[in-house]
């Protein structure tokens, strides 16, 4: 049997600023030692996947490639890159007929979210290991997780009655109102979608055929208008965007009849709200998850975590059940009864065009990351990491000059037509209007610490005159 | 009549961190507009005084003469210069004594706190006026405040019924068990102790003479061995320690039969606490004190201040009757009825060694200031602002070298025995063991981005050849 991950990362997650921003969503947060991507990408490996294909904003790819990238043993992998966000129905669809291409279309696809939690993998591979066999049996199997609470966020699954058997389903249901939702529960028949699958590719593909023709017509038209670089697989903005924005369950699941659903003997979140990211931590004695450094007093049910650009201490007193999220640009501090309402922040500060929204404080970019660390009238002091063997783009500036200093790591500077190796504590000067370039040579991370001095210093006062990463 | 202000300057405001530092106290906190030390000169200039007198530690001079800088009609002022802490009985008599051999023994001294809160300063006016007549008369005058509550931080004052007019005084008792406090507020016959008073400087020093003799004793030997230099009065350390550590109530008050209180038509604060803080403000429609960019959901009762390095945006969602105060290297949530035990936070970072308890994240010089942006591994980035006509010291360092990048103001960079001009844009290079010396030669601030590099970047790493402040 050949088995292959597929994990779907996308989502803005504003339930969950400031931690995640739509240039940083939920996959590439830390809950615990490492991100809910890189969980993901184990939850498959453990259940013995080799290879991995991922779905996600071509925005993304980089931020994805350092999650890889500081993985031990990272699987192969294979990216689809959406030009745009469409639906599972989609995103499936590509991924079932690209399998088919490049692997087999016997290959069973174990569809994974990116930004889930699943803290007990062992209960996830005996789950997964039911859920494959009967996806080699030809069935489309959901992962369904006994409800404990009626919760009007999941879709629901019908079944017999809900047990620790995989059975067959009686019909799928979109999200529900209250009302409805303390009915499912009530009756013992309703099982949450999880929005986790197997199936083998020739099934799935077959399903779409038979039930939603226009998807799997439009995936065809997108991949073979696609160019493949690398290990990427590029869509055409147009033919990517003629595809239906439709859900899986919508397209094929609510309408199949070899549809199973194998309860989840693991817990399960999908980190939707601050609550749930507390939950999934493992409290200390006052119900606090917090650093150990906080300093707490008098606090109970609290859930702090911090990132700052240099040492920074919080102390609370006196509080219960808040949330108190704090990074060098934006702090929130919520009471866990409200955690819906953090959306509205992020709504209104989009209204207000503030980058906090957009932005993280760490902006990432194809050769690293850079961020701002003071800006006032006339300069900005900015800390530029560039990764190995990665280069800044050739590009010149018509309204500012730089001052570089190398903090750390070996590279190159190219400043006009001559290039200068350059190591920790030396310094370079770009005059306004002079072309560079910043390229690490070394083995770790090239650290610099850039000030700009100019009348403006926008993001936008760059000419790129050659780039890597194809932006110019 | 000739009047002097005397503001007493000092205390640690434990309970207002991290607005509040041991190296910048209560005083230099903005409440509105201006500090407090501000409000307090102002508050005697309205009552006519002409003349100021700033009892304070040595090592807040230069903050305080940062605040008379920025008022626009800033009194003459002399500063009694404390090498260490003492409590009001010194402080009064070395500012009686001075008072009497600087202006003359019949000036009448209006001594006021320099971390107090008057926002109507015409109804002060109206009590200092009468106190003024009062202490021409030959009286002690203390201002009395009409107890609200059965606080138990304040002395209070026993008359024979609290009144608007100004009367004798019965006793003085000090700061009261809460079941003590909730009698003398039964009773109607007490006033808080403002710790406000006006007498004439002869009026006070016989008082002294003729009750706490140890005391004028103490302070004349203090005084006599002191040096002046320019407007300032700088004591031996030894002969300063030599005086009792009494308050003037202790000392005098409880015993002189010419005490008089005025009772005080004005709101008061000591700003003891966090809730006093936001009390002192205008609350808006949902009873919060907050600068208008909080995105505040939900929220009701709750006080929030920020100082960050670049922009930063607070979001508050859910909550009630918290203070939440930000600044780059700590972060206070506190519910307001928990506000007595911030000391204890302090005590805990105490305990730890931690830098917030005693510096804030500007740090104040005689030359202007500093700031941390940035520290990791072998580097840290630093910018430094030196006030019109101030330099830094003449200095080496053994274990680091340091690039400097003028991004504002004009100046002189000294490296060896060259001297730079320097201006906006313009880099210098000082290597490590090379001495050098930063100098403001224009009329605005000179502000400085500096990255350090070496293996070790302690603030102790600094060897001072020559110094205008007397370090070296």
């Amino acid at each position: 049997m050949r088995l292959l991950s597929v994990v779907l990362s996308g989502g803005a997650g504003s339930r969950l600023w400031p931690a995640s921003r739509q240039a940083f969503p939920k996959p590439f947060m830390k809950i615990g030692d490492s991100t809910l991507l890189q969980q993901a990408i184990e939850r498959g490996q453990a259940c013995g996947t080799g290879d991995l294909m991922v779905v996600t904003n071509k925005d993304h790819l980089f931020l994805t490639k350092d999650v890889l990238g500081q993985m031990s043993d990272p699987p192969a992998t294979t990216f689809l890159l959406e030009p745009k966000g469409r639906n599972t129905g989609p995103a499936i669809a590509l991924a079932a007929l690209q399998c088919a291409r490049q692997f087999s279309g016997d290959t069973v696809m174990l569809v994974l979210s990116a930004d889930h939690l699943v803290p007990d993998v062992h209960a996830f591979v005996a789950s997964a290991t039911e859920a494959f066999r009967l996806a080699q049996e030809g069935s489309l199997v959901v992962f369904g997780v006994s409800p404990t609470s009626p919760n009007t966020g999941f879709g629901y699954i019908e079944v017999e009655n809900v047990s620790r058997e995989s059975q067959g389903v009686k019909r799928f249901v979109e999200k529900p109102d209250l009302e409805t939702a303390q009915k499912y529960l009530a009756t013992g028949r309703y099982y949450w979608n999880s929005g986790m699958f197997a199936f083998t590719a020739d099934t799935i593909i077959a399903a779409l055929e038979k039930h939603a023709p226009d998807v799997i017509r439009a995936a065809r038209h997108a991949l073979e208008t696609s160019k493949a670089s690398g290990d990427s697989i590029n869509f055409d903005l147009h033919a990517f965007g003629l595809q239906p924005d439709i859900s899986i369950d919508y397209a094929v699941l609510e309408h199949a009849s070899n549809v199973h659903v194998v309860p989840a003997k693991f817990s399960w979140s999908d980190v939707g709200s601050w609550p749930a990211v507390s939950d999934a931590l493992t409290p200390d004695a006052s119900g606090n998850t917090l650093p150990d450094d906080v300093v707490a007093l008098d606090t109970t049910g609290t859930h702090v975590q911090v990132e700052s650009y240099g040492p920074k201490v919080v102390a609370t007193v006196g509080v219960r059940d808040l949330v108190i999220v704090d990074t060098p640009d934006a702090l929130l501090v919520l009471h866990k009864d409200s955690a819906q309402k953090v959306k509205k922040v992020v709504d209104v500060l989009k209204a207000r065009k503030h980058d906090t929204v957009h932005l993280p404080p760490v902006v990432h970019r194809p050769w690293g990351t850079y961020a701002s660390l003071k800006e006032e009238e006339g300069y900005k002091v900015k800390r530029i990491a560039v990764r190995p063997g990665e280069a800044l783009s050739l590009q010149y500036h018509h309204q500012r000059a730089e001052h570089w200093v190398v903090v750390q790591g070996q590279g190159i500077v190219q400043i006009g037509e001559v290039e200068h190796k350059t190591s920790p504590g030396q310094y370079r000067y770009i005059p306004l209007g002079e072309k560079h370039r910043l390229s690490n040579t070394g083995d770790e991370e090239l650290v610099l610490i850039e000030v700009q001095c100019g009348g403006y210093l926008g993001e936008d006062d760059i000419v790129r005159l050659a780039d890597t990463y194809g932006r110019t």
